[in-house]
C-alpha cells in the first residue's frame, strides 16, 4: 500500500464516498489507487471550480464531506471561488491538492507555486504531508477538521507527489467530531425574557440549522407566544420550503428594504444567524442593517445545536406548536400554459407548479430569481440551496454535487446567464453521471444585477462603454447549443406555453436537461 | 474626478490602452469611469481566467502591460491560474482587484475575503489603496512595478470601493522603468573562453529574449564559430519561427530525452535561460536535467539585454553571421488534401502549410502539439506563444489577448480538448471583439497527456476507474455546437481533406472560427 492508497483507504474507512477530481500528473498515484482501494467514487470535473462547487452542494445534502482532488497551486486557484462559497456555507470538504515531490519543490519548475499560501485564505485547516508514511494519519486529521459542532469546515491536505508514491501506513480512523453544543440555560432564559418583554420590538433571526424544519416550527411557536418578529437570513445553505411547511420571511437583500424590515427593533435574538450586514457597501448607506441602538442577544451560535436551543426556548415560554404555513394556493397549469409572454411571476409560477416532490432547488438566478419566493412557498416540499459566499459560478457545480449527495432526488438549478457562464463545464459532468438535473437559464443577456448595482452605487452615467460591460448580447449565447455541445439536451422557452412544455419535458426525462428562458 | 477616474486617466496617460475585465458591484465606479475618461478599451470576459490569460497574451505581443479588472477575492481566485502563467512568462500586468469599501471590510459579509493574501502568491508587487486621493499615485507605482529590466511583472493593485468613488487626485506619470542591463564584459569573456575550449562539450542555452531573432542569429554565429551545442528552452513566451529564420532546437520536454540531449555537456552557458529542470518529478528520475558535474556559466540573466550579450559574445569570438535555417521544404497542399486519415504529421503539415504570413500561434495542444515543431519550421514566418506556467486554460484567453495586442495579425490557437475546456468562455469574447482567431481543437476525447504521465509516474495499473478519470468521452464534447453557442462558427475535420477545407475556410473568414479535429 503506497501513500495514495493509504489516504484513499482512510477516506473510505471514515465514510467519504465521493471525490470530485480534476487531477494532473502529480495526482496520478491517487488516481491509480482508485482501482486498488474500494469505496470512493471519483467524479471528474473539467475545471476545478466544478469539483469544489460540487463538494459544497454534496455536503449540504449528504451532511458529510466529500473529497476534492486538485492539481498544484493553479488548479487550487481555479477552485478558490467555490471553496470560498463552501466556507461561507459552512460545508465540510477534504480538499486534497497535489504538489510536486518534496525534493522537487525547491526548483523553479513551471508549475512551482506556494500551494500553502494559495490555500490558506480558503482553508480552516491546512497541512502539507511530510512523508508517505504519515499521509493516512494526516487524512484522518483532515477529516476530523471538517467538523466544528454543527458546522462544516474546509480542511486542505497538500499531497506532495512522493508522499503519494512512497510506502504508506495503515488506514486511520478519524476521532469523532465534537458535537454541537447543547442549549445554554442562561441564554434561553435571557431570550425568553427579552422576547416576552419586547414583543414585536424584538426580532428572532434564524440562520444555519435554525432554518431547518424542526427549528422553524419551534420558532413559529415562540413568535406566536411572544409576538416577536420572526425572520431568516436572506441566504441560507439549505432551507426547506414548500407546501405545509412553516413559512418564515427572509431579511431582504437590498439595504433599504432590510433596514425598513428591522426598523423599530430594539433587540435581535440570534438563533444560528450572524449580525445582519449589507452585502456590499454603498455610498451613504449603512453597513449594519439593524437600527442604531438595537442590541443583540445570542441564543445559539451557528455551530451550536440551534434547533434544540429554539425548542428549549419554546418550552421555557410554555409555547405550543403554531404552524404558520404559507396560505393555501394552487396553480392552474392550463392557465399558465396560455399566459403568453414570460414575466418573472409567470416563470416562478410555472417552475413552482411543476416542481416534483422532494426536489432540490439550487438558486443562482441572481436578479431573475428574487421574485420567486412567494411562488415556491406553494410548491411541493423541497430544499432550497443558495450561493452563500457571493461568488457566482456556484450553481451548476452545486447541482452536480447535490444530485450525488441525495441520490434519486430531482434537482432544479436556477441560473442567471451571467452566472452559468462561469462554470458551464459542470454540465458535462452532470451528463456523464446521468443525473436528474434540470438547469433553467434565465437569459436576459446581461449582468442584470450589475445594471441595478451601477445605479445603486450612485455610479450612474448610462454611457455606452459602461453599458457594454454589463451586456451579454453581441453575441447572444445560444444555451441550447452550448448544452448540447456538453452532452445535455435542452430547449428554449420564449412564451409561457414553451416554458410549461420544456419544464414538463425536462423533469419527465429523469436525466439532465437545460432550458434557455429568453427574457 | 473620482478615484476610479483618476486611476483610469493614470493608466491611459502611461500608455495602458486595454483593460480585460470581469467586474462586479465593487468595480462599478471604474466601469462608469470608462465613459468619462478616454483612452482605455475595456474588453469583457465572462470568467476571470479569460481576463488574466488575455492580459498575458496581450503583453507578449504588445510588449506593454494591459490592466485587468477583477471582483474581490473569489474573482481574483478564478484568475490565479493564468496570473501564475503570466508570472512565469514574465508578462507585465496591472492586475486591478476591487474590494469592499474600507469601512465595510471588517464585517463578515458573504464576499469578505483576504484579497491581499489571495493575491500575494501571484503578485510581484502588491498594494491596497488607502484613499481615493492616492489611487492615481498607486496606479503609477503599479505601472512602474510591471517592469524589471527586460522582464514584465504582475503588479496587483487592490481598489476598495470607496477609493474608487471618493474624490480622486490628478493622473500621475509613472517613472521610467529600469532598462535591461548591458552585457558584462567579464561574463562575455568567460563565455568566450569556455565555448572555445569545450566546443561540443558546452551547451549554449537560450531563454527569454534570447530566443528572439536577433539573439538567435548571434547564437548561431557563436555555435558555428565554437562548435558548441545550441539549444533553446522547451517553453518560450514568444519564439519567432518559420521559413528563413534561424532554427534552434529546443530542449525536449521528457526527462529521458532532455537528459540525453544534455549528455556529455561539461558546461552550460545560460543566455536568458534558467537551469534546466524537469517539469515534474518522477520516481527514480532526476529533477536536474544537466549531467552530474556539469557547471553553469551565466552570460546574461533573463532580465538583462540578452540579445546584446549574445552579440557581444559573437563579436568577442570574432564570429560572423551564420544562418542555420531550417532545410527548405515545401508543402504539397493537394497531396495533403488527399492524405486520408489524420495523423499528427498530416495535421501539423496542413496547419503549417496554410498558416498565413506573420501569424501568431498560441500553443496549448499539449500532447497533440508535440510533433508539430518540424512542420512549423517550414511554415510562413510567425510567432509561437507557449503556456509558460503549466496551468492549462491559457490558450483561448491568450489568443484573445494576442489578437488585441497585435492588431491585424491572424492568430492560430492550438488547443487540446482537455485544455480548451478550462476556459471556453474566451470564445465569446473573441466573437464579441470580432478577432481573427482560428481555434483548432484536437479532440482525442482524453487527457491524453495524463494517460502518458500515469505510466511515466510508474503508477500504471490500467484499471477501469483510473482510466475513466482520463477519458473525456461519455459524452463526447461537440465543439462545433459549443462554439456556435458562444457565437463562433466552425466545422469538424475527420479526414485530411476536411481539415484542409476547414483551415482554408477559417483563415479566409478573417474572423473567429473553430475546428474540431477528431483524432
Amino acid at each position: 500500500m503506497n501513500g495514495a492508497e493509504s489516504l484513499l483507504a482512510t477516506l473510505a474507512a471514515n465514510g467519504v464516498d465521493v471525490c470530485f477530481a480534476n487531477p494532473g500528473t502529480s495526482e496520478m498515484h491517487f488516481i491509480a489507487a482508485l482501482d486498488r482501494v474500494a469505496g470512493v467514487r471519483c467524479v471528474l470535473g473539467l475545471a476545478e471550480s466544478v469539483a469544489t462547487g460540487a463538494a459544497d452542494g454534496y455536503y449540504r445534502m449528504a451532511r458529510r464531506p466529500a473529497a476534492t482532488l486538485l492539481h498544484l497551486g493553479p488548479g487550487l486557484g481555479n477552485g478558490i471561488a467555490n471553496l470560498h462559497n463552501a466556507g461561507k456555507a459552512r460545508s465540510g470538504i477534504v480538499n486534497i491538492v497535489g504538489d510536486h515531490a518534496l525534493a522537487h519543490r525547491r526548483f523553479e519548475s513551471p508549475l512551482r507555486s506556494d500551494v500553502e499560501a494559495i490555500a490558506a485564505p480558503v482553508s480552516h485547516w491546512l497541512k502539507t504531508s511530510a512523508s508517505s508514511l504519515e499521509v493516512a494519519r494526516d487524512g484522518a486529521q483532515a477529516l476530523a477538521a471538517t467538523r466544528d459542532g454543527a458546522l462544516g469546515r474546509i480542511a486542505t491536505l497538500i499531497l506532495p507527489a512522493d508522499t503519494a508514491w512512497g510506502p504508506g501506513g495503515e488506514p486511520v480512523l478519524a476521532p469523532p467530531p465534537n458535537v454541537p453544543a447543547a442549549p445554554q440555560a442562561s441564554a434561553v432564559r435571557a431570550a425568553a425574557n427579552v422576547l416576552t418583554e419586547l414583543g414585536s420590538r424584538a426580532v428572532l433571526l434564524l440562520g444555519a440549522s435554525g432554518v431547518g424544519e424542526r427549528a422553524r416550527e419551534a420558532a413559529a411557536a415562540i413568535a406566536a407566544r411572544t409576538g416577536c418578529r420572526l425572520l431568516a437570513e436572506f441566504y441560507n445553505a439549505r432551507m426547506p420550503g414548500g407546501r405545509g411547511r412553516v413559512r418564515v420571511d427572509r431579511l431582504p437583500y437590498g439595504v433599504e428594504a432590510a433596514v425598513e424590515k428591522l426598523a423599530g427593533a430594539e433587540r435581535l435574538v440570534l438563533a444560528g444567524a450572524a449580525e445582519p450586514i449589507a452585502f456590499f457597501a454603498y455610498p451613504g448607506k449603512p453597513s449594519e442593517l439593524k437600527p442604531p441602538g438595537c442590541r443583540t442577544l445570542v441564543l445559539a451560535e451557528a455551530r451550536d445545536d440551534v434547533p434544540a436551543a429554539l425548542e428549549a426556548l419554546r418550552d421555557e415560554l410554555g409555547a405550543t406548536a403554531a404552524r404558520v404555513t404559507a396560505p393555501d394556493r394552487s396553480f392552474d397549469i392550463e392557465a399558465l400554459r396560455n399566459a403568453g409572454a414570460l414575466s418573472a411571476d409567470v416563470v416562478g409560477d410555472v417552475l413552482a407548479a411543476l416542481l416534483p416532490e422532494n426536489a432540490i432547488v439550487v438558486d443562482e438566478a441572481v436578479s431573475s430569481g428574487r421574485a420567486f419566493g412567494p411562488c415556491f412557498a406553494a410548491a411541493a416540499p423541497h430544499d432550497w440551496l443558495a450561493v452563500m459566499g457571493g461568488a457566482i459560478g456556484f450553481g451548476l457545480p452545486a447541482a452536480l454535487g447535490a444530485a450525488l449527495g441525495a441520490p434519486g432526488r430531482p434537482v432544479l438549478a436556477l441560473e442567471g446567464d451571467g452566472s452559468a457562464m462561469y462554470t458551464p463545464q459542470a454540465l458535462w459532468s452532470i451528463a456523464r453521471e446521468g443525473l436528474p438535473v434540470l438547469a433553467v437559464i434565465f437569459a436576459n443577456r446581461a449582468y442584470r444585477i450589475l445594471q441595478g448595482e451601477l445605479n445603486g452605487m450612485g455610479a450612474a452615467v448610462g454611457g455606452p462603454k459602461a453599458a457594454a460591460m454589463l451586456r451579454l448580447d453581441q453575441p447572444s449565447i445560444d444555451w441550447v447549443a452550448l448544452a448540447r455541445g456538453l452532452g445535455v439536451p435542452g430547449g428554449r422557452a420564449q412564451t409561457a406555453g414553451d416554458l410549461v412544455r420544456e419544464v414538463e419535458r425536462g423533469f419527465a426525462s429523469g436525466g439532465p436537461y437545460l432550458i434557455e428562458v429568453v427574457l
